[in-house]
Parts: structure tokens; sequence; C-alpha cells
């Protein structure tokens, strides 16, 4: 019985796939915070070639040798065939998962935090600044920093800092230099910190201390770990590596299923795929992204001009959003906490290519609890949103007799997200309603754009 | 730049590779703890084909084609090179590494829990028992049962127990049930507890308590996770993976590192290579395990016949000891805090196949952090005791210009244990030395046996 298959290093992409080639329309520009003119990325924020690589039309992006070196180090990653989990679910259906919890970091997030490393040091930056929620991100920036010999500041949502100290201690081994946020370090921060010295902090005032300790050094570049094109663009090495591996197994999926909060990892997979769609050369292909109901952007939320940002520093982009003052219930899957989406996918979405589902995380978590005593993989709760739509979309193969072959996007392990499997086994899990009053406050202040 | 062999799962090993067919002089038997006369593992405690590997002579044993199909869920595990490691010490060895930490539990535990589930649900038997210490081997156990439907219990020392809350959920997260030893449930928990109601519990007493439970139920068996014979066996996927690995590469180890607890990760590495010296076709290969000069078995204990745990009722074998009355400081690496050794590692150091080396947690350390600032793992702290010894092996061969290859065994990842690189990396950890005292006094206590 094969279970997985594997690629060679040889075998690897060599370059990433840009889709932005491939868009029947294009995609809206960014436009600028203050003049809410057509604008590139901040330029003292990001390095040239991320700028470029963010609006090029070219379809395919070489990978530079020396970054492919450092994929080599975790990649490719395996794809499996989840035999026990369809055999517990007694379906018809083929289930392959896509599993990036093996690298270094535990998560799909070294993908992109590498090649972000890699441009800024080839421009001669010395140094990145971030921020991190539960510090998925950061961690993997981090390393990405270590490996290129850059130095590398994180700001850590203060919440995180002291409840989640390991993912910090992670940060520090690879060399990170990490701070609670708010802190003392930025003008924002001190603002902050006067009016609420005990502000337990949050994703947006952690991004706009990142943004101004960027803004304030020269040898310093500001980093992003999803949402962007060039982001979603590194990420396409999933959805590369995966096409060619189910290839090697002669499939072809009818269903992608994968989880968004900014939604790198799910597009990062899918992307390589949805061309055939477009194209019309697979038109019955299914792509189906999940989202919290806490957070449900894309399903509930607004298909509007808004901030990336909480601070309105960020360029504003037309998407799915729920405000950009909008802040989320504290649900444990902290990576799904974002108020906007990949504009990539919005557009996706909006031209129907791409399917939206947003589920509660209690029953989330008993689809991570069924994978876990089947597969043995313990998912991190972002990725377990996925696991919940796959195991529907099973049982509606055994319903209906369909043998349909189905691809789940895992975004990462779960071994840092273990107080949460805690809760949810001994009952203490609470669940949380779609929050319409403070997303209809939230969608009262959007940016007006002509 | 190729920097990992991969193999198919076509590659995977379909045999075991058992020592035994091959020591150049037999292993001495197991004594019984009361009678002290020769005697197989207790008949209730184990079932039978546990017991018929633990005295094979047979030289290849057949992994079934059930429990190949589950050892292919994480297996074959990747040999990677580590290039970035070798630039950052500047030497002309070759450093390759099996890495283990990729499994679902993140460490190489699985590779015998699965097997020990199997045979045990093949006899019929309903639920198994075991200890543990921080948690690995208990939580690969608790994954190994759930593959095959048994019920598993697991008594966790009391202290990690609470201090270690994630390792708990992992294991409840695979189904099992976990109960802080001393406890309750057992005689000697209970005795222990009238004795002192605050006890923070040991493996030994953790030990005990499994043991009790095993032998109180029919439908129970009891499982250990190292130092047996049939577990190193089951690990020699390990080393028989890494030796088609590497000569994909066209490599033989001139040097092979690996610490050592109980030794079953260790020898699951070596033991397929060691008989290419024991024949003769390999004399310079050299083997070299590594303990904490906290818990220095090979290098300052006795070779002597002792009990394998601390109360005294499990078979008495001939090993390297501390006495099995010895309670080692409170090392990070939890994992290498055993009394005794695996007898088969004894019995080749005795024969000078085999050589040991005691390191300081503190260095160590330092090596775990230049190691993850090289490759971007962060190693378990038992594995990162062969780092360091990699690492002086790396560096006498820049001295000397030879250019070694050296094989390093790393038995998992950090993830679970960053609390202990916190203290390094704050300055808070402190070093041990070797207990002199309390061993001599541990030491005078050993079983008289002819």
């Amino acid at each position: 019985m094969q279970t997985k298959a594997v690629l060679t290093e040889k075998e690897m992409p060599t370059h990433w796939y840009n889709i932005q080639a491939d868009l029947p329309e294009p995609l809206p520009p960014l436009r600028h915070p203050a003049t809410k003119e057509p604008t590139r990325l901040p330029p003292p924020l990001f390095p040239e070639a991320l700028n470029e690589q963010e609006f090029s039309k070219e379809r395919w992006i070489e990978i530079p040798e020396e970054l492919q070196d450092i994929y080599r180090t975790w990649r490719p990653t395996l794809l499996h065939r989840a035999y026990r989990l369809e055999k517990t679910l007694d379906t018809p259906a083929r289930i392959f998962f896509k599993y990036e919890g093996t690298s270094q970091a535990g998560s799909h997030k070294p993908n992109t935090a590498v090649a972000q490393a890699y441009y800024n040091k080839k421009e001669g930056v010395k140094r990145l600044a971030t921020e991190t929620g539960a510090g998925q991100w950061g961690s993997a920036l981090a390393m990405g920093c270590t490996f290129f010999g850059l130095e590398c500041k994180v700001y850590m949502v203060k919440a995180s800092y002291y409840q989640k100290p390991y993912r910090r201690v992670l940060m520090e081994t690879w060399g990170a230099q990490v701070i609670p946020s708010p802190s003392e370090e930025t003008e924002i921060g001190r603002k902050i910190l006067k009016d609420d010295p005990d502000c337990a902090g949050s994703l947006g005032i952690a991004i706009s201390e990142a943004v101004e300790d960027a803004f304030a050094r020269d040898d310093t570049r500001y980093s992003l770990g999803s949402v962007l094109n060039h982001v979603l663009l590194h990420q396409t090495v999933i959805g590369l590596e995966a096409m060619k591996q189910l290839e090697k197994l002669d499939v072809y999926p009818d269903i992608i299923v994968g989880c968004i909060g900014g939604g790198s990892n799910f597009a990062g997979t899918f992307l390589p795929f949805v061309k055939d769609k477009i194209e019309g050369r697979k038109p019955d292909l299914r792509i189906i992204c999940v989202e919290p109901q806490a957070c449900p952007t894309v399903t509930k939320g607004l298909y509007a001009w808004d901030y990336g940002d909480v601070a309105g520093m960020a360029p504003i982009a037309l998407m799915y959003t729920l405000g950009h003052g909008f802040v989320p219930p504290p649900l444990h899957a902290g990576g799904l906490r974002y108020h906007g989406m990949a504009p990539i996918i919005c557009h996706l979405h909006k031209l129907g290519f791409v399917e939206a589902r947003a589920e509660y995380q209690i029953p989330v978590f008993e689809a991570a609890v069924k994978f876990a005593r089947s597969e043995g993989i313990v998912a991190a709760p972002e990725a377990a949103h996925a696991i919940k739509v796959v195991i529907d979309e099973a049982l509606k193969c055994r319903e209906s007799g369909e043998k349909k072959d189905i691809l789940l996007a895992l975004s990462g392990h779960g071994h840092f997200d273990l107080a949460a499997y805690d809760e949810f086994l001994s009952g203490r899990l609470q669940d949380y309603e779609y929050p319409r009053e403070l997303v209809e406050k939230a969608l009262a202040d959007l940016p007006k754009v002509d």
C-alpha cells in the first residue's frame, strides 16, 4: 500500500507560479493609504525584488539557486494518502493531504520567510522587523533571518508573549529579538501604553510597531507573512509539488480544501490547479476555502476597499473584509483571526472560481481529534478547519457513492497548540457566534476610494 | 546541491535486523528478579511474539505487512547532509543526520510503539499499561494504541504531569488515559502516598505502578519503550534506512554518533552497521554513544547484574549501571535519566565495538543552538548530546584536515522542550556534576547473582 508520494530533490520546482499571468481579469491595483491613488508597496518598507514580484505578470518566476538550497533543508514535503481516515469514515472518496508540518518551524510559513530574507539580504538590508500573534510567522521569519545572517526583530502581541512563551523561545533560539507589543520602543507603542499601561496588545498594534520600526531605520525592512501577492507566490511551491506528486499517483483532484486566515497556505496549494479551471480544462474542479464562524471574512464580509492593517498605514486593497477595526474573538486558530483576505483569493472568489465555508471551532476540534486518531497527525487548529470540511465532503461521498479525490492542504502540526486540544478534550472549549454588531461597526469605517 | 537522500516506500526495510545473530559472544541471559535464575520476560507482562523476539537468534525478522502500512504513515524518514553546519564549522568532514523528528509524535519512539501495539493486539490483548517521564514514550504508545484500537493507560511521573501538561494532552488527543504517578490506583501507589502524600513521583515508581496494573488485569499487558532487545530490534528500521540512503550517496560512515538513555534510538541506528566492524570489513568504523555527565552510566557505571527498574520487580540484566536506586539530577534531557543501559549496547561496549562519552548539559545546549541556527532544526535535548560530539569530531577534522564522514542519529525535535532552551538562552541553565556519592550508595545495593 503506497501511502504517500515522494519527490526527489531533482523533481522540486525551480520556479514559482504567478497566477497574475493567467487571471481572466487583472487584479485591482493597491491604493495608497493617504492619497487613495494606485500605489506600489511602500518602497522604504519592502525590497525592490519583492515589489516587482508583487505586480509581475510573468507566469514563472525563477527560484534562485541559493534559495532552492535552503528549501531543500525541508522540502519537498510529503503528499500522503489518508487511508486510515478513509476507512474510519467508510467513504469511497480518496483523501490526499499535503503536509507542511515537517518544516523546522512546523508550518508552511518558512516557504516565504526564507525567500523574503534572501531578497532583503541581496539588496543589502541588515535587519527585518515584523509582528507575530501566536508566533507562527515570527518563528518562520526568525529561521529565515538566521539562514541569511540578518537580524530579526519581532513585535509579539503581549498577551501571547506571556501566555505562549514557547514560540518566543523558538524565535530566540533562532537568534531573533522578541519584544512584547505594545512596547516602549516605538512612538505608537508609547502612546498606547500611556493611555493604557495594561494593554494586552493586538496584531494590528504589533503591525504598526513593526512598520514604524522599519520606517525609522535605514538598515531595516518590514516583512509580512501572508495576504500579499509575493507571499502567495512563494507558497506556490506547495501546490506545484502536490501536482507533481498526484501525477505520480495518476490523480487529479475533484476538490481542494484549505483553511484561510490571510490565505497564503491555501493559495499556495490551489493556485497551480486553478489555472485548469480558469482555462476550462477542469470545469468541475471545486476549490473550497474554510474560515472560522467567528471571523467569516469571505462568507460574511463585504467586498470592499479596506486597509490591510488596523492603524490604516498599510496600502488599501479591494478584498473581502470585516472592517480593519474588527477584532475577532480569541479563537484558538490564531492564524485565522484577520479582518481581510488575500486579494488574489477574493478576486478568484468574486469571479466564481473559489467557494468559501465557515465553521465553528468545536466541530473543528472534533474533526481534528478524529484525524489524529486515524492518521496520527495532531494538526494545527487552523488546518483543522480544513479537515472538518474534508470529512464533510467525504461523508457526502459515502451518501452518494461518488469516488471523489479530495486534496487537503494541511498547513502545520499542532504541537504548540495543545492547550487548545486540552480545552476541547476536557469540555472547556467555548464556541463563538459571528459577532455581527462588531463587524457592522467596523464596516462603517472603511476608507473611501473612487 | 543534494541535501538529503530520499527513499521511496518500496525501498523501505521489510525486515528488522537482529544483532543477536551476529554477536561474537552471545548476550548473557536475563535473570529472574526473585530466583536469580535465567528467565524469559515475565510472561503475563509481555505477549509471546515479543518474548520470542527478545531471545531470537534469527538474523532477519519480518515486519508484518499491516505494520509496514503503519510505518508508511511517517517512514521512511529523511537522511540529510548538514551542509550549513559543515560550513559554520569550516570542516572538511561531511556530516549526515538521520532525523526521526518528523514522526507524528516528534521522535523515534513510535517505531517500537506501533510494533508493540500490533503484537499485543494480535494476541487478543485489549489494553496496554506503561509509564512515562516527560512523556515521549507515553505519547508514542498512545499513538500506537489508537492505530490498533487498544486502550492505553499511562502512569506519568507526577512532577512532569503538572509541569509539562502538553505531553499529557498529546496522549489524551490520541485517546490514552493518563494519570499522575504515584496514584491511588495501585497498591504501591497507595503505599507511597500514605507515607508521603506530596511525593513528586519518579520513573521507577511509575514503572512499578504500570507493572502492577498489567499483572492485575487479564486483558492488559505492559509495554516498555527502550532497553529491551525487542525494542532495539524494532528501531533497526532507522539504521537500515540510513544505510540504504548513504549507499545512494556512495557513502559509508567513518563515525556514527548518537545519544543514549535506554539506548534504543542509537542502537537502532548503529546495529545494522556494527556487523561490518564485528566481521572485520570496517575495522576503523567508530561508534560513539553520548550520555550526560550527570547520569554517566557507561562511562562511570559498573558492568554488573542489576534490576531494570527501581522497585526490583523487573528482570536482572548484566549491564552498565549506576545502581537501580540511583535518581539522577533533574536534567532537561529526561530521556537520558536511566540508571542502566540496553544490555546489547553494554555487551558491544565491553567487547570493544562501541565507545562512550559523557557531556555536560550547558555545552550540549550551546551545540544545539549552533545546530538550530545552521540547519533550522531545534533538536530534543537528548539528541543535542549527540550533536555536541559530532561538532567536536568535525572540529578535530578541521585540525587534522581529515575528510571523515560522520553519521548523526537525531532522535527527535525539541518543540516540547523549549522551556529548557529558554533556561539556556537566558543564562539560567545550571549544570550538574557527576553525583559520585549517590552512585556509590546505589551501587552498594546491587542484587547478588552467581
